[in-house]
């Protein structure tokens, strides 16, 4: 295993998006850099498409907050042999091959989808002994849809005990370089694209599921659709002040987004108010 | 008319609590320091009970901030004469008799309630050129509880054109030191204590109601309870995002409040998240 020498302290946080997606990137990372005070971070930004000006802006409201941005942009030459079905893209394949995109001397970093608001310390997750696992990650335990059994059989991976979301993962950037191989990620998407959702979510969970360390959904990826459902089965116990005192990342999961003019999400006000907290910094550049 | 000579740019704070408040208080305050970035306050906390390490801690948090907090404490022998009566206790006439309690060269002091979230800046509300009007203060337009003429009887003034919401009051303490007779307000409290329900708020009312600029509630004292409400009756204009851009002062009026643990308001999780941030703070001194 190779020597991982990286500047103590500094925290890794990978982010993969298409321009449309730069407003939301903005409102978590406000909220990342609010509720992790004294912290730094190094946000590697993995894109095809964002403007310069707009790596540039993103990147001076890093550095105003101490933390700054590296922005990795993909040429379209990448992943020349990598399958592509439907509306996908090879953006697909950001998230799943970070590790060989990224400079080789990062050994994790942590990945988070940009519909997220972070409300507390990042640090336990990023700081977890992920031991030989490839990623840590969650579950969405209360989530009442796609059940395991049809995931074993939509995936062709009858020892799927459990299926992650992969908007917030540690990645073991060093153990994914020994274990991940290209090539079986590819073979594999050829082989079952016309059964695959959403695709990068559905390959981590069907090549490497039994290679994830699970962690707690209510604190490390909160479904921010189903409050009610998390405070009923914990008896109670997670109510408001609760997620507000210990959720971490807080997931606006699925096709309404609190950035919509008619969210009736219960989180929507806080998911707002960070909107203008984002906009009242970001005019200043 | 005097000069009154104080610091530019420094806005002035009231308010009046007893200890049981000074949780929510910080809270407010809180809100107040992060959604007015670069500007300063002198806050006047006006109290009798409050603990000595309770009112440093405060100072400390307020200084934390680049603000200053003085703490005026009202000895039990003020207001010798002043009526009392149920349960309520010469508490009420601090902020009717603030103007004499406050130090006599501050020109004009924004009071504000502890059961407030500030969202926006508060500098035009305390630059809104107040003439020769007592205090700038705002009715609750969509409130449909005790009716204006209810009010017209019950405090005896006829000439009651509204009833104003005196939780958020631009103080034109010059005029008022012009104007407002102690004498004047206890003898009314005398004759009508009967009928008083929030004594303060009628006193202002009754007595200064037409002397009250009116401001729009919707920014400056929007009622936390009545977001439906707001929102229907503008059309549909003040929806979440126009309530997070635009409103100052979000006032949670009446007995439900949003740090109790059950609250079903609609913005408890914001108010729940500025309590952890609150906490995050005060756990450092």
């Amino acid at each position: 295993m190779s020597v991982i020498k990286e500047p103590a302290g500094v925290m890794n946080i990978l982010v993969t998006l298409d321009q449309n997606y730069v407003p939301p990137l903005r409102v978590m990372l406000k909220s990342l850099f609010n509720n992790n005070p004294g912290e730094t971070f190094k946000i590697y930004m993995m894109h095809t498409d964002i403007p310069d000006e707009e790596c540039a802006k993103t990147d001076s409201f890093c550095r105003a907050h101490g933390s700054s941005l590296e922005c990795v942009r993909i040429s379209d030459e990448a992943f020349s042999d990598a399958p592509v079905f439907r509306h996908y893209t090879k953006a697909m394949y950001y998230r799943l091959l970070a590790f060989q995109l990224l400079p080789g001397d990062i050994g994790k970093i942590l990945y988070l989808d940009p519909d997220i608001l972070v409300l507390n310390g990042v640090r336990p997750f990023y700081d977890l002994d992920i031991e030989d696992y490839l990623y840590a990650g969650a579950t969405h335990s209360a989530f009442v849809g796609i059940t395991k059994y049809v995931n074993q059989i939509r995936l062709g991976n009858t020892d799927l005990a459990e299926y992650f979301n992969s908007g917030v993962m540690m990645m073991n950037l060093e153990k994914q370089r020994e274990e991940i191989s290209e090539q079986e990620i590819f073979d594999y998407v050829k082989e079952y694209e016309n059964v695959l959702i959403l695709p990068d979510q559905d390959v981590i969970n069907a090549l490497y599921g039994k290679k994830i360390r699970p962690v707690d959904d209510t604190v490390y990826n909160y479904d921010a659709r189903l409050y009610t459902i998390y405070n009923l089965l914990s008896g109670g116990r997670q109510d408001l002040d609760w997620v507000m005192q210990n959720t971490v990342f807080l997931h606006f999961c699925g096709k309404s987004k609190p950035w919509h003019k008619a969210s009736a999400n219960k989180f929507a006000p806080l998911y707002k108010h960070y909107m203008v907290l984002t906009e009242r910094d970001c005019s200043e550049y």
